[in-house]
């Protein structure tokens, strides 16, 4: 049974207030009930969100942890006075402070993902994605000098969603090419790759769990046997040792993992970072 | 010319402090330069970080804004002590509060993201970005009962994104078909829907955004033409209404905010929230 119910309320997505408070609960070893309260826009949905918080502060015995991330003045004002819950006002704790530190007002303005539109980056985040996906397990060499990283890789390695992580987090154009068996042969990294090579970031991964996962989808093929894993693992690394590409081991990581080793290195001149 | 350079710090991947700072930051009408500084998992790395910030603030002539989300207490007494930027320590801020509360002291465990690959709730949200793959643009009927949402709409209305970000951030399974004009002749959803109603969502678009859109992939083609755009959204929203489909126009709309939409109408019963 949870201890606690968490609230995550905002008059916007309550992205950000999830996120945060996410972050902020792993911190603690306990088990609790999450409630999104998105979009709560008007004075009448704040009274009723905190009809709710209250409903279960008083049924649960105990007061819910309430996660705000709210702009809107009129609809903070009423969560904060008529809440039974524990307030952590995200943005109000640091505004404030934020607008003496910079001289000038905040603007309360709600979402930074509303009006996406409109924005630009928004823009290229749509279209990076469509290129990941266009690009992915090296289906097209057409416009692959306009990828910000390629990544390459034996075939379950972490290429597909570290590709598309990236393109939808960040708006990199990210393209990922297989490391098969014929490159092996060769020795040489599949000739579309070479004239980009700057670009290029390898993504390894222990034979033991590469195994595991093929297994999952081809089980008990050659493909998946550990002693064919392991030969490909080996073939791939010492591929990219050759090459001197810049490489990690997926075995552990997350995608968020990964994706920010990546932009470490590659640093891509076309982002705003 | 930036304002003011912003850090991200953290002995993590920093994205808690980026997803966060940024927020705070739309509220102000300022450009900053952002700089990421993550895993600054040591005393060292502590240090080099904190030369870095110093650095900037003598240079620029003012102090940079610094988000920190650090576990590490070693890490962030190094910063606190040494750094000349204004500190926005996001945990500390919140973490003692809710220590208090929860009655239990924080783990100061490092990284929501790490250890992932043992974590079920990430191999499931690695699941279901092959799912949503898999079940693109009506690719496979295959286990669509597996589905936890399947959305529909005419092509390019905003599906294929949205289902990827459903997958990759709630780990829901999202198929998505495209509504084409056989279905409109038909008068009839995709019959290989039809079991799975309940399940359904529909995305609609302005016919005036939707040709800009297309005209983008196929400049000049009657796919593109406004007078079909506007026929295909004719039809589709009238058979939407018709089978009594839950819907939403994504013109205005960025996929966070549709997907937080749709977990709102949706509630998928597989999701812990």
């Amino acid at each position: 049974m949870p201890n606690r119910t968490v609230f995550f309320i905002s008059d916007g997505t309550g992205i950000t207030a999830e996120t945060f408070g996410n972050a902020i609960l792993a911190q603690f070893e306990t088990t609790v009930r999450r409630v999104r309260l998105p979009f709560l826009d008007s004075v009448d949905k704040a009274h009723q969100a905190v009809r709710q918080i209250n409903h279960t502060a008083e049924v649960e015995g105990r007061r819910p942890l309430v996660f705000a991330t709210v702009v809107n003045m009129e609809v903070l004002a009423v969560v904060k006075e008529h809440c039974h819950g524990m307030m952590l006002d995200m943005f109000g704790t640091f505004v404030e402070p934020l607008e003496d530190e910079l001289g000038i007002k905040s603007n309360h303005r709600v979402g930074r993902f509303s009006d996406a539109s409109k924005s630009k980056e928004y823009n290229d985040r749509i279209e990076a994605i469509n290129f990941a996906l266009m690009h992915d397990d090296g289906q097209s060499h057409k416009d692959l000098e306009g990828s910000d990283v390629i990544l390459v890789g034996v075939s379950r390695s972490g290429k597909t969603p570290t590709s598309l992580y990236l393109a939808m987090q960040h708006g990199l154009k990210a393209s990922n090419y297989p490391l098969i068996p014929e490159d092996f042969e060769r020795r040489k990294l599949p000739p579309a790759l070479m004239p980009h090579r700057k670009k290029i970031f390898g993504l390894t991964i222990a034979p033991e769990r590469l195994s595991e996962i093929r297994n999952e989808r081809r089980p008990n093929s050659r493909y998946a046997s550990l002693e064919n894993c392991r030969a490909e693992v080996n073939e791939a690394e010492a591929m990219m040792r050759r090459e001197g590409i810049r490489w990690l081991s997926t075995t552990t990581k997350s995608i968020e993992e990964i994706a920010t080793t990546i932009l470490q290195e590659i640093r891509p001149e076309r982002l705003a970072y």
